[in-house]
């Protein structure tokens, strides 16, 4: 009830602040049998990690993941899998200001109106920081996903603020060669210049992201209140800093006719396999996936941490300007994509265990 | 698990096809002492009612809604209210076509994917028909947050297909005046003359749609996962036919930059509520309500029911041709309006309670 | 939350007051393609309805069962299945002493305490003719444990007041043959003769029973919490009026030595299915079915509605004296039979849906 | 799903092995505001902790609690609060035969009949270790309720084997100062002899606990499923080695008759207190709290851990003799007091959290 727990039958449950001792969590429900280790949760543990490039914040954190339980002999044995990471790289510092302001665009205000109390040191609960337990249980859901139905889930940056990129570029392979999970190589220098500039100036801009799930079984999602689309959207936008969210031809489809917006079949390998002549539903038709890619689109908002004086209040509600200092990403959507494609791995792992579970007796 | 459920506290759970013997639903969790009576829920229910003007639906659906339990002298009694509508005009016809042919844009290829058997009469459990019921117990949650808080949670069609209002001709009374709920007076004959045009072309279009929830208390909404922002973006994603969905600036924040962006504060009526200078966040920081205005936008995307043919395969994945008649909406966006505002009080009334739950002890 | 609903993954949510327009219910998560009609759930409906014979109350109630939707052509769709049971036979009576008096060991008090309003007319929703859709719903879930494992599950009156029947005599042919559920059928007679002095005396009396579940699979229950035996226990005392559950020995267990106590095990039909030479554990072991039979025992309380004249208080809080008039069952616990085989059914559909999706990948 | 959180509002999910790295836990939804510390928690630990007396295992485990998250300055914060006891006394040994064996009255079975996989070291998830968790978070509950109402919970041994106490020489006093948990002190040397002679024979003994809990508001349980006497009777089963459940009279109640049973009422401090003459219901009506005390009575089984030879089966269904070396308790019974009590903390604490959701809003 207190939000902390994602998913019906395949869950993640995190907890941690920033600056407290460790950030953790919990993934129930993964079936016994699967093969697992530290290492492979790990790789995924370090795209998200901070300093990998000049682009993201320089904050140095090893991020290094423990398996407390769940795992014998490299195996998942169906019993909870509890995961720990250490908090190694609390930089000591005067919070004094944002212990009593509450900065634009930042949780400080709503989670001082929620709880009357709040760990206010780096963000507390509400730091990105949270993410890295969510990569750690995506990696073992996208093993899962993967293991039983070839399942893959990549993500990429299609846009930086309005540097967008041509889709006639895109390459999947480009995405781990550049600091920005971009799939466009030539888009590369563009976002150079542009995150350079908003550096310089103290500044913080948005991000575009496309996330595509490949060999997704059909009859994945749960009508009608829990179909695979309203859980992604869900999923998706319970990311820091995401505003919109997208399946398929996204907002477009207001402005489109009927007949140009049906996706047209055609006989495909098998019966239950027909080829579809579009993807404008995104790979879900009535909230139940179709066998199609797919396909979802997000926006992330520009983090509010910027050195540019912003006017705002303090808790006895007087004016006050402030600038927030410190190791912050001057373009937060750049490590939102390992998050997104985690959360994505977990949202398809429970709804495949639960159309596991429905299964037909006839 | 199996989707017919949307809420923790506040809980609505919904049955029925479109051509079964009724539809019906369950709210639960609803506190005692809250005033409620068939008449109010019925002004709802008749705001989607089909058959209204001559660009929805010719179906004549009663749509008359029966309390079974949980009032007790016009009042709540915390016990669960039992909803029902009994389904009466189900046109007896051929649906031979269907029953083996897949629509395109339809989920009658997912739901069978998934169940292996479905009800094909009328769309079944997947039918728009469904909402109704979503409206009924949006009704109940609509007072009861009116009644604690005065919370007001109004929708309005702000685009269909390509004729979008003038936002400076916005005007809430227009809504209930006109039979497409535009805010836009002056739009309203661009829209009618678009969808004659569509309906005389046996197609289909989409449709934009905005939704502001005022005097919604600042702290509700559950970090991490339980977002109100994610929660919202699911309630609104599991509504038919939803393709996007916007809080706030949505997706046009990926393109701003964050000096633009946050939304700076300066005193307000005390120190609990501060003025904001803007409302990019869309009421929400850290997935918590600031206070401000919630507004939401999403798209809808046109039906696939139309009479131009479309290409399609059968269960035996034959190539085939399908024309969908009947009597279908040629603009589902109409009437999605009061389904809105019904989902996004059901998720705010469960958010209200989390909330109350949670309150302080210290 | 409110406590309507049980089950995680195959759900019953029932509705309704003993004096409102009807009582329903929703299954919600059962598999498609499972047979079930309206005739088969009546059969259950039959033996817990009152007026059987002159040992229960004389109310007439028709129960007649009307599903509204999940079932298509005579097969469950995998949609919700909507369960309603209009109430045809509430008596016009006064209840103004029961709105303004506690009766004793009634849920009078604590309605009131909790709610601060009730529906007092008959019980409302305290009433046990709520368990009329408990029996429906676990009449489907029978009907899936036994197409799916062959299940059979099947509940008997062993003890009235002091009248204890011989387990010497058991003889399950004998439960559906006397008006007491009773498989001893030398005990018939003297339960008889109790019963009618009870009712004479106008007071009431208390009841054993006993539940047997044979052909249950291995591996059905969750630890740490929910256990199977928790899960049952919990099923059981959610009925009106049970006090006490053993599962096995029971109480008794708590007398046991260890080399007396485990059941020791010997090489059976196949490696996984070894014989048993005892069954203390009641065929649960650590939380999980073990494939032995599974043997439950609980207590009804007597009736407190009673006609001897106890001290009570009004809610101003005045010394009272009440009597309970009305055509209440001398001893509840008959009627329990069939509810308690429904609350077990439930509980180890459930399970069985839990253990298919959690089924091993390796 | 899986089993492994208990409570809806106040949850705690647990997980870990006996002899993995760890075992921790999640208490959420605590509110913010309640001064809570390490030490307080340590205190109940402690007293579960083995190796106090020489009448329990002689492991000797640190169990020391860390928190890792939800307290900020010694109070609750709203968030997750992250639990972690490092393992430290894994005594190496060899396993060979419990890999292959399966102890009769033990786990192993149904575990790999169940996952097909098991940590067999120690017990794995089935061991008792994991109660440590169970008592932490129950600290916090309990420290919830008497910060918010009041409570108290305490438990006590009222049998041993055959060895019962005598009711008139209660003194809660006592629980604390022998090393049985048991309130009379007269039974101690009883309990005592009875005990060496179990651990010289090699043998184990089962053992009967009482459980109250005094000053609980009254309101407290949601029916018809949720029941406070139903949902507590499932925490009391989800102990390990529990076979019975009692609630005020308990299994009585079958054979008393309704004028002796009903708790009569006479006017108390004020019309919401009034007085109870006797509390059969054992503080419980219709599945709500009455304000009287609350009254659990529980058997725990004779663990199966023993040296004397047992037959059983091995993983290929040969015959094989097993005997069960090791530290183990020659009477489980004992160390469940301080879980019982954390049980029952945690469940009181859920459902104080769900009425103060649904309290009256007329």
């Amino acid at each position: 009830m207190a939000g902390n727990t994602i998913g019906q039958l395949f869950t993640l449950t995190t907890f941690g602040e920033s600056h407290g001792p460790a950030i953790g969590g919990v993934i129930d429900g993964c079936p016994p049998g699967l093969e697992i280790s530290e290492e492979e949760i790990q790789v995924d543990l370090d795209r998200r990690k901070p300093g990998q490039s000049r682009h993201t914040t320089q904050r140095k954190e090893a991020d290094k993941i423990r398996i407390l339980s769940g795992v014998f002999e490299g195996k998942t044995t169906g019993t909870p899998i509890g995961l720990v990471i250490e908090n190694s790289n609390q930089r000591s510092k005067d919070y004094g200001d944002i212990m009593e302001l509450f900065r634009p665009g930042h949780a400080d205000f709503t989670y001082w109106r929620k709880y009357g109390i709040r760990d206010y040191r780096g963000g507390g609960r509400a730091s990105a920081r949270e993410t890295a337990i969510r990569v750690a249980g995506g990696a073992i859901a996208k093993k899962l996903l993967n293991h039983v139905a070839g399942v893959r889930i990549r993500a990429a940056l299609i846009g930086m603020g309005d540097v967008m990129i041509d889709r006639a570029n895109w390459d999947w392979e480009q995405v781990e060669q550049n600091p920005f999970f971009t799939p466009d190589a030539q888009a590369v220098t563009k976002m150079e210049t542009l995150l350079d500039a908003i550096r310089g100036a103290g500044d913080s801009v948005g991000a575009t992201l496309e996330l595509v799930a490949e060999n997704v079984p059909a009859g994945l999602g749960e009508p009608v209140f829990d179909r695979l689309d309203a859980d992604l959207a869900k999923t998706i936008m319970s990311i820091n800093a995401v505003k919109g969210v997208e399946i398929g031809a996204g907002m477009a489809a207001g402005m489109a006719t009927g007949a140009a917006f049906a996706d047209e079949m055609i006989p495909g390998e098998d019966a239950q396999h027909p080829q579809f002549l579009a993807n404008n539903a995104g790979g879900i038709l009535g909230g139940i996936s179709s066998g199609q890619d797919i396909v979802i689109r997000f926006s992330i908002k520009p983090t509010s941490s910027i050195t540019i004086p912003r006017r705002t209040v303090d808790k006895q509600g007087n004016a006050r300007e402030i600038i927030t200092k410190g190791r912050h990403d001057p373009c937060v959507g750049i490590r939102a994509v390992p998050v997104a494609e985690a959360m994505v791995a977990l949202t398809l792992a429970d709804h495949w265990m639960r159309a596991r579970a429905q299964s037909p007796v006839g």
